[in-house]
């Protein structure tokens, strides 16, 4: 396992630790002024009286590099201020993300895909200050799943589908740090004999996968749940829906019963870094696989060309 | 503010770091094997690789230290059990974690109110291994919040009353580290002209406070929402029903409706470190106030007597 590379994104710059190694070295193209410093993400670099994880405050994103570039980068940079904003937190510097986004990648030694994190947390208890870091890290690879796809059982989320708009504070639509719930959905579904998850509303509507956006194929007419629902806008999602029209297709953001899913011709969960996996099974019955145009969606996907 | 202390709870025994300073000075009643070692809470302790952290995946608990012992220390022991039970991480070694607590509470400078927390993580990605830690630290003085009381407003919690038995996936009753939705609903609050929330099911029980049990007062009669409608067992509302008793009071755990608040007497909310404090004001109407009773339970409460 490669060492992944901390920056943090703080005030003043103090220099640059190599991620391979402990040793502190200049940084060489890094002004005083830059907002960030590098450090090494194998040693322990926060506290643990820090709101992000005492609370699980804060809010993050997930960018995947291709071809040394971030498909979407902009779209991720204004979805991570959206999530900054529904936590009330103060809005990210997008020049100074940015700047320490391509600083991680530029330096982050050779690997087959890089995937790099974005956090931004309430910070220390106290302070009123924000903690906040960008991690370039080797992603994991998810070539064979993309090949197999993943089986699915759906899941009640709880909510109404329209909590959001009534119940702002359950925060539902921001990627924040308490996904405590994501994790368990997850373990519940193996536990079940899947892979993976659909979330669905207390009223019966279909939401997201834990950490993916969901896309259903009916026909010549492709459809993911829309964004009024209380879930998270999907980057990945957007960039497939972007992808299939060129080739024709239809696309659509609506509101989606369960028994919509149980209708679909195909059905796949797209996130930035695993991308575009097809779902075989649902709640034990088989959905139908489209080998070919799934790996035409990860081909795109896997390219910058934004 | 004085620095706080971190006992950390992991394998091998390293050394005692004093939390005042940074030297580390070696633990003189401690073999290697205790189970834990000191560290510097104000340095970085915790790596960003942390489930605890990346998913606000972790429980924890916040013990009051009253004359040098914990109330109630083995229900607190076993709720933080049951935290992790719900969260299917590794069950605590209560043993190591009572010398832990122990030691922690030994060794911290004297101040007027010691708050120990305990935490365990799901530890760093990748190596199945559990992130766990004791933090002694001073406690906030809600001292003037006991005598004056806290404005409420009644917030909606998302869920059914019933989730915890339909859908364990979300955790409710766990003391997870995913709290950004109570402290979401404490701003909102905020916003609202109040301090604190008590959070109402969405078909309409009572359920908690984001960091409070919930009393309410009819005449002789004390009650307090059941455990089984997804809240956290309350340690300090159960000593509190204890002190209760001993004046001949009646206590009960039922389900209550938001119209059972708008007729009680008197509410508090109650929990381990802020203890018991009057709710004066509910959703902008006033509530009775009963000094003398929140005086006698919070002499009750801030004394060890476990």
């Amino acid at each position: 396992m490669s060492v992944p590379l901390l920056i943090l994104v703080t005030r003043p710059v103090v220099g640059v630790t190599d991620g391979r190694t402990d040793a502190v070295t200049s940084a060489p193209e890094l002004s005083t002024d830059a907002g960030f410093h590098f450090a090494n993400a194998s040693l322990p670099q926060l506290s643990v009286l820090d709101l992000g994880v005492t609370r699980g405050d804060g809010v993050f994103d997930s960018l995947l590099v291709a071809d040394g570039r971030i498909p979407a980068l902009e779209t991720h940079l204004a979805r991570f201020a959206d999530s900054a904003r529904l936590l009330d937190l103060p809005q990210p510097d997008r020049a100074v993300w940015r700047a320490a986004i391509a600083a991680a990648v530029a330096t982050h030694p050779p690997v087959p895909v890089l995937a790099v994190k974005l956090v931004l947390t309430r910070g220390i208890e106290g302070t009123g200050v924000p903690t906040a870091w960008v991690l370039a890290q080797p992603a994991l690879d998810f070539t064979a799943v993309r090949r197999t796809g993943v089986k699915v059982v759906t899941l009640d989320r709880g909510y109404r589908h329209d909590v959001a708009a009534t119940s702002p504070w359950l925060l539902q639509g921001a990627k924040s740090l308490s996904y405590a719930v994501n994790a368990a959905a997850i373990r519940e579904a193996q536990r079940r004999g899947a892979d993976d998850v659909i979330f669905i509303s207390s009223d019966g509507f279909v939401l997201e996968a834990p950490t993916a956006s969901v896309l259903l194929r009916e026909g010549n007419r492709f459809s993911t749940p829309s964004a009024e629902l209380g879930i998270l806008p999907g980057t990945t999602q957007r960039r497939a829906f972007e992808f299939l029209r060129t080739y024709g297709y239809e696309t659509d953001a609506v509101r989606l019963r369960a028994s919509d899913l149980r209708r679909a011709d195909a059905i796949w969960l797209v996130s930035s870094i695993r991308q575009a996996v097809s779902v075989t099974q649902l709640d034990g019955e088989p959905v139908g696989v489209d080998e070919r145009l799934t790996e035409q969606m990860n081909d795109h996907l896997g390219r910058a060309g934004d």
